[in-house]
């Protein structure tokens, strides 16, 4: 039992670090920062424009770069009060404020199906981006019109981690992840007609893939694909 | 109201041509050959060999060529006894009779993903060409290695209907769909890990394909997919 | 390995031939006309009025003939002011442009259940005249009054592909694919009561037919209907 | 609140004549023929043959009418041995044993789509003649050979309740309720390919029938569906 | 294939009896009175107010009663400019005519649970009324609060059938079916939090009720309740 | 930030005092006795009879009592081998060793509604006695027969906590909980025809209970029903 | 039999007792405060603001404290007219009219894991209060910043009964489980991406609780939540 | 179109260069080492033991290593007949020949919840070492007895990628989510009480995981997890 307590004291000296901060409406995690290698990321939905301005203001005194997802354009234009500097994308739907210089560094590609699809695509790019990442898009590549991807084949395999966005059936990810040779992380859209069901058709295919290197989030969430892109594309070297 | 009374008129000459016949156990259609184009199929799955062999009996006595799918290697035993012309395919568990020539005509392509799919593709070519198609099959086809359908292409396209089996994420369809300017069915298979549910993941994603010219049959339905492309293959010229 | 190599030179030949085009918003298909053999159609419903019109600009300048789908009156004004004989359809929510006349041939039938089953009904015409066949409609024979249906029987028969469409329970198809010997693409709608489950009930009802020659689309899919409809109806002859 | 005590009375002076009895491994419910009009019928299933046996003894001590459900032919030998007049049907799988003279009356119909059907055809069939009906069955309807099921019709709109037995699409309840005037008791059953999902297509497309008249009851419940059936046919006349 | 050919006879003879009219926007079943036992009802929730006003008034200059479900004030207005003695029913959202004296007769119980089932239940009264039931309506009477039902226990006894409308668990259809000797209609309604899934609960949970003469109707679907209790409380006398 | 550094402090003293142990096959967490006020318990469905013995003779060995879940005969043989105390109920399916007497206290009620649903009730009541409540045992009290359960009224308002075990609808429970004014446990069973869909239906009535003292567990989960009315029963009293 | 007919004797006295109200638009159940512990709440959803107010009115007249659930601030604003002494609480959408003192007594934890769910969280604290609870809250402690749920360990462990409120993955329930050793009532909230299916994963995922001691109620039935809690946390002293 | 085809010039030159072997039972295609970064391996599941061994053998003859799942020892016995040095892992069910020296290098941490999850974990551990990763194994770490996890954090925190194995309510993958900056590859396993719905609930609890770090895999797919990981370990450092 020796060892376990000494293993406990590490994590005691380790939890005795983590701060957090009662707000009015919500405990803001500055220690995520440090823990998970990204701060809080503000979730706008079901949030009220005052919430969302509060909340983004504690974040932002830090001097950390802040991202917002699923944001309105009201929001956004509260924000941009308070930090001139915040950035709205329309299409993604997130505000951004980077206050600390990151370089870009390594490659994160964002592959999609197809028009419907550019809302979470963007998402994906805009957060892969503020974690640091290079990130190349490939627009309206849906397998039905094949050779639009295979042209894509080249740059896709210089990334370290690609997203493939893609409603309907989903297929998208199949086909990449049998092209390349970094992992695939595969985010299903709600487009579709009636029986997609809300992107749980695309859902089911991706998991189901045929292809090994693919692994899933949930529907709609670019955010999450851009994430765990970006979390790979920054390992550092194997061997270090 | 006179227009209307005269169809009927021909509705009733048309069923009163209806014949049936009770057996001990079904009821036959004859008339199934005549209206639908293939005689009455016999599904064995929840039949006693002694069942299959009555109705199998029945048909073949007819003259016409008859057709029994997923059969046992029991079913066909004691089927071949009554008609020693009869044969037994294993993998696609069917029995066929052949007593009618019909001359090969058309062209029907059957695509499967994996080893795992051929029962399936299967029991697809045994009905297509029972029911008078040229059958080409092209297995092993899964879109994780992608030039292994790209070398198929030619072939396909130059087919009248083509069925594509797969299981999984069923992304098949969709890229061979893209492909081709001639009608595809796909036939989802229960194949896959934990979350195809049974091939309901294979289903879904070719329900919602996007290229535009797939239609689906049931789960595991390789006689379904055969039949239809069958039906397809030997319409006449529009034309004509 | 030689022959795949040979196999493979055609492979490369087909797609150096494929060309697409990128505008503001998508990725147009060009090729898709010869390759599936009809061009890209263009599903309005997550796009903008913007959108609709760059796309249908981008494909009608081509000169072929160009399908919307799902466009709202306002999308039609805005297409009809750059294309004055673009022709909008409310029923059918399509919006058509016939620039390369094609001669209808063939003969497709479109049954439907009930009045709430007309929009998708009338999609699936829509889509099966602009790709050239001739078509007949047969709506409000729900299975209920059967003699709606039966007094249909001859004109249907006389088909090259059946469409059919039905919500709540979806018997339609199956009545319909016992009485004829052509293929019938069964399209299931979003209507009914609670427990249809969005279309859910008619699309399991079609997938599991008691008739053989029965294919599915999606719900609501009207234009997968009428597209795979047209397909097997331009078929040239078996023989040929 | 005078009234309502005097109801109250009511309900205890009813509450008051309930006998149940503690056998060793069941209560059983005495009562049950007066309150709903048959006695407590036995689900073998879950039962081990003592069980059955022994259940099957005290109410066959009564001397009222038995009905066991779901038997195999093991349990049936055994309650034989104490009740020689019993008897077991092994296509309905059902022990019946006939102690007090039922003269049948009125009329319930039977239809059922193809013979997988038959066992839970059959297990209707046996409880509603249990229940003093006369009952005429339909065997192998299914409506792709519609002319079988027209053939009966006459037949059908004799009966005063008809209980419709399909699996697979299920259509048969609705083809059938367009047919007649008296109510239908449908009875999905688990027979079909993948998607059936154990009989939630036919179950769906029941509950989802364009037929008015059409109620529904659980999967392959034949019994539910002869005892509903039997319920009605029973009911004296409506102005008696 | 004597006897069978005779039947045919029977089936064109009733065939050839079947009148229906092609209106502008429906096939209307004028002999489905004949038929089925009550003329075609017009279910309003897809159609337009013209609609509505035109089928009413096809259905309404035949003489016969009229029922329409699923109606809102204005289309009631429009019924009611055309024909003065239609009525409309907020709660049930019907419009009636009654043209035809129908003498009440029989009796249906309608037992809901809660206040936020009346809707439902005021339609399966409404439709059994106009059917020609004497109803008896006992709302409110949810099983947590059982005194309340057991007070109406020797009324529901007197029934000739019953309509059990329900939403959340939907265990009243057991509890009365538990109580009676009589058919039970259940009637799931979609009322209930989240996992109520918009009645899928209730409806379930009816479909395994415990109690033996429940059978079952679509989700929210108070008509077919009441259709289905008018159809058995109309039943001529079993000896008759 | 100081009140939070303590309430860490307290957290690692807390997280300091937990021990664990690595087994061949398991990490035994001896501190849960303590920290959850029982034991862990040995699921055994998925374990070897040798892994079973070995779990069980760690736990044994500190002198706490002992119970394993989902055992055979064959795994109570081995452990009665190395605790000859020890105790299988076959009906349970659970092996017990009572080491440290506990004084039985206050009182858990379980009601369960058929003969199949035993198992889950006995597994509940051996969880609650070996936790140390006095337990009464109701079985056979499904709702189709009212007065059954009536009767239990008086006892079931006595006790603590009720466990209400039931399958098909799952009625039971709210039945029970409009009965009472003590918290409600229920616990769905596998246990009905195809709809039941192995205790969905039952889950879903349970959790959607109209009465307001329902909470829910695991479907066939009767240890989990044992031991939150344990909990609960073993509560002091509000005020000490 | 004689012990039964005691034991329906007692039924019947209690019976008697039961007295219920006929309002215009409910049954009012005055009985259960005594029978279930507290009053019939008042689930405003699809009542109108009249009947509220006419409901609420009855209640409150009986002088007993009132609970109403799911109100708008217009019902509010109407209750107040009648009672100005009754207090709406904007986050929790309860109103409550307290006018019998009730000594706080006991602990019920609520922990609550994002902003997102305060609605759900609120509406179990306002339960449990007027219920007679002393309430601690613990809100903004996901699992993903574990150590600020760490952080309230010692609170929640001196609780009687803790209500652990989440959406997404739900997991709050199991690691709030893991800490503890007094009853948890989880409480699945709808937050969440597409996945989460309105609710349904963070109900399975409580369902399925690897920690014992959690039960379940519906999906954003705060109200359940609170209410149990309460219901356990004034039981009596196990020994008394 | 330039640009385009000079990139078609590069698919070209790439396709020219993908072998592929038809074999008697499959395709094998050897070029996925290359094109994937690991070559095909061998799903057993469907396969007979002749086809296992003969694809084994095609992939063992050309020198590189081979990883073969879900293989039974008999099929074990017949590749080591073929190949001594191929090993046999019985809980993880793989058959593995390692031909080439891969220096291990890097970190790859498995996390499992209970023994049950074992098979699956060691799955991922083969896969994962095979493909050339350092692995650690943490198992028996279910959130109920958080200091057991705990104590590993600081390992985990070390790797640089991390396979999170559970079933039941999978809480697991989001508790190891929040304590690391790594991305976790979630893998939902089949273990559970019945509405764990054969790994539905721990498979949708891991997609809505409400730490941002994490992705999914099939449910029971150890393989995928392993693979996942083992890609992204593999990837030489961002600035090179």
């Amino acid at each position: 039992m020796q060892a376990e307590e000494l293993t406990i004291d590490e994590v005691v000296a380790r939890l005795r670090r983590l701060p957090f901060e009662d707000a009015a409406c919500a405990r803001i995690d500055h220690h995520r920062q440090l823990r998970c290698g990204f701060g809080e990321v503000i979730f706008c939905e079901s949030k009220t424009i005052g919430q969302v301005r509060e909340i983004f203001g504690k974040l932002g005194q830090t001097g950390q770069n802040v991202l917002a997802t699923r944001a309105t354009a009201e929001m956004a234009a509260a924000v941009i009060e308070d930090f001139p500097k915040a950035a709205f994308c329309q299409t993604a739907r997130t505000i951004t404020l980077r206050q600390t210089p990151v370089e870009p560094a390594g490659h994160v590609a964002i592959v999609a199906a197809g028009t419907s699809d550019l809302p979470v695509a963007e998402e994906a790019r805009v957060t892969a981006e503020i974690m640091g990442a290079v990130v190349s898009t490939h627009y309206d590549c849906g397998v039905a019109g094949l050779h639009r991807l295979l042209a894509e084949t080249d740059e896709l395999r210089q990334a370290r981690a690609i997203v493939a966005v893609a409603g309907m059936e989903g297929a998208l990810a199949s086909v990449v992840g049998g092209l390349v040779a970094v992992p695939v992380i595969a985010v299903p859209t709600s487009v579709g007609y009636g029986a997609s069901f809300g992107g749980v058709a695309a859902l089911l295919a991706m998991l189901n893939s045929c292809a090994s290197g693919v692994s899933v989030v949930n529907i709609d969430n670019g955010f999450a694909g851009g994430y765990n892109a970006a979390l790979i594309n920054r390992l550092p070297t194997a061997g270090g």
